[in-house]
């Protein structure tokens, strides 16, 4: 059982230790190299010996946080994890840690409750924000690039302040980072405006291919590995296509099929209405009610069939 | 010349008139439609009969905010303007009032001072955010359905949130919105997340057209009316896909051409570094130095020829 802390209770904790080793999720998103930047950087400002370990490879937009960062040469004595809603989800390199983490801070109500003692908020819409309110508590200095590590994390989680996370605070919290002097334009346009040429021509690719069925409740797009080769693309470019078919009205359930290097299909399901996690259960899956995830073997048009044929079953229950 | 009020000044204003007829630019965009409904609801809470000209057509996301309006019936005896930077963009049915708008309410800084009395702030991130200033000199009641009027103005102007121009002041008043009880995670997904199948398709079809020269540095894009016909998409699908070319990593000038039904070609020039203005003057056009509009005739080959020749020299120029 975890020991739930407030945040001053996490920042006294945290100004008790050193040789602090920050963890966060594979595959890390903004929010998870924005929230252990931000606390390694105001740990090493009050005079800690920490890191922030990560697992890429990073699209080419966060360089301008990470390009800065240099590991320090200590060994680790008290593990933090931010951003991580379960063990599960640490990458193959830190996994070692597992099971020793002393302090978790994070925003997933899911959270499982692995480390010794944690500050979860279920209600802040992203990990950063948590980290913010830690700075004051650890005594450190506010500086632009925490605030931009901060506001990485802020943006990025709440899809730069369009997804329904995004609350009155998000935009209270954006709004004293920009008046910090972190310079929200630069970073949006990194982070949401910029778009790789491979990026692109997937996208292009994808949309040529899109299926509709069910007339047009259903809309599948599917990504090959040749796709990918032909668009000279790289993984990050394709994370977020996923949202293209549930962003077209009529469209109930999106499907998304990329193909994996091991020739299986990575299938992800957006729906608005539909249980999602229990169309993926049916393929050994799971998620969230609107999003959720599982991998199939097959053909591509097997793999479709397989899945119209649970979402109809789903559709009809409701 | 025009009197510079300030927003207080503005509110007195007003509440000494009555009969009000609001107007607003051409092609209305969600700040134009956001302002003037928040501020002609606002008035008619205080006792004053006021109207909202706007001339469509609007996209199907307006619904949310236009489709509890409907006119009074009287004659106008004082006319405000917002979110009208110069006369010359009324709208050909509201034309008739051009040299008689009483007030003029905007942010445009390049406001031509058309109006016998205006206030203007050009550092506003959008003329929905003066109007929410306005409602406590005329004693009008914030209600949801206006903070719905205003967050759509602001969101839309801003990207929601995205663009160069939104600052701390935008994330206060956003955050004061979604205090007030405005739905932002629905009116964000009505506005920024829905996608007509027409809109997609017409995307599509964009992509796949798309053409690159002089390295990367410059991107087109080309929609006829045929394409448009076989998208089955209508004018305000189109509005948005002038970002496609310029957000490419590596391109420095993007370009939209759109066939009108006379057969032209609308031009829209996007640039990073390049004076988008005078590229755009050459062809009888004009704008800002960033973002800016021409009509040429021709074929879309002989006009992407005669643009690339003018680009070309405003590279070397640089």
């Amino acid at each position: 059982m975890t020991r739930d802390l407030s945040i001053e209770d996490a920042g006294r904790l945290l100004l008790e230790s050193d040789d602090i080793l920050v963890l966060t999720h594979k595959n890390p998103d903004g929010d998870a190299i924005g929230s252990a930047l931000a606390v390694c950087t105001a740990l090493r400002s009050i005079g800690k010996r920490c890191n922030a370990a990560w697992t890429g490879p990073l699209s080419f937009s966060f360089g301008v946080i990470t390009d800065t960062y240099e590991d320090m040469d200590f060994e680790p004595r008290f593990i933090l994890a931010v951003d991580l809603a379960s063990e599960g989800l640490l990458p193959d390199d830190t996994k070692q840690w597992a099971g020793k983490v002393d302090l978790c801070i994070d925003h997933h109500a899911s959270n499982t409750g692995y480390a010794a003692a944690s500050v979860v908020n279920g209600n802040s819409s992203s990990c950063a924000e948590m980290i913010m309110q830690l700075l004051p508590v650890l005594g450190a200095e506010f500086t632009t690039y925490i605030g931009e590590c901060i506001y990485v994390g802020l943006s990025t989680d709440t899809g730069c302040f369009k997804y329904s996370n995004t609350n009155a605070d998000s935009h209270i919290n954006a709004s004293r980072l920009a008046l910090r002097g972190v310079d929200i334009a630069r970073l949006n346009d990194l982070f949401f405006e910029q778009k790789t040429r491979g990026r692109i021509e997937i996208e292009r690719l994808a949309l040529d291919g899109m299926e509709f069925t069910r007339g047009g409740k259903i809309c599948i797009i599917t990504i090959t590995r040749e796709m990918m080769e032909a668009a000279g693309c790289i993984e990050s470019d394709i994370e977020d296509l996923a949202g293209i078919p549930k962003s077209i009205m009529g469209v109930e359930c999106g499907l998304t099929l990329k193909e994996q290097k091991n020739g299986n299909f990575k299938v992800s399901v957006r729906t608005k209405t539909l249980d999602a996690s229990a169309i993926c259960r049916a393929f050994g899956g799971g998620g969230h009610k609107r999003a959720a995830g599982c991998e199939c073997s097959g053909t591509p048009f097997d793999i479709k069939v397989a899945l119209v044929a649970v979402i109809n079953h789903e559709m009809t229950e409701q």
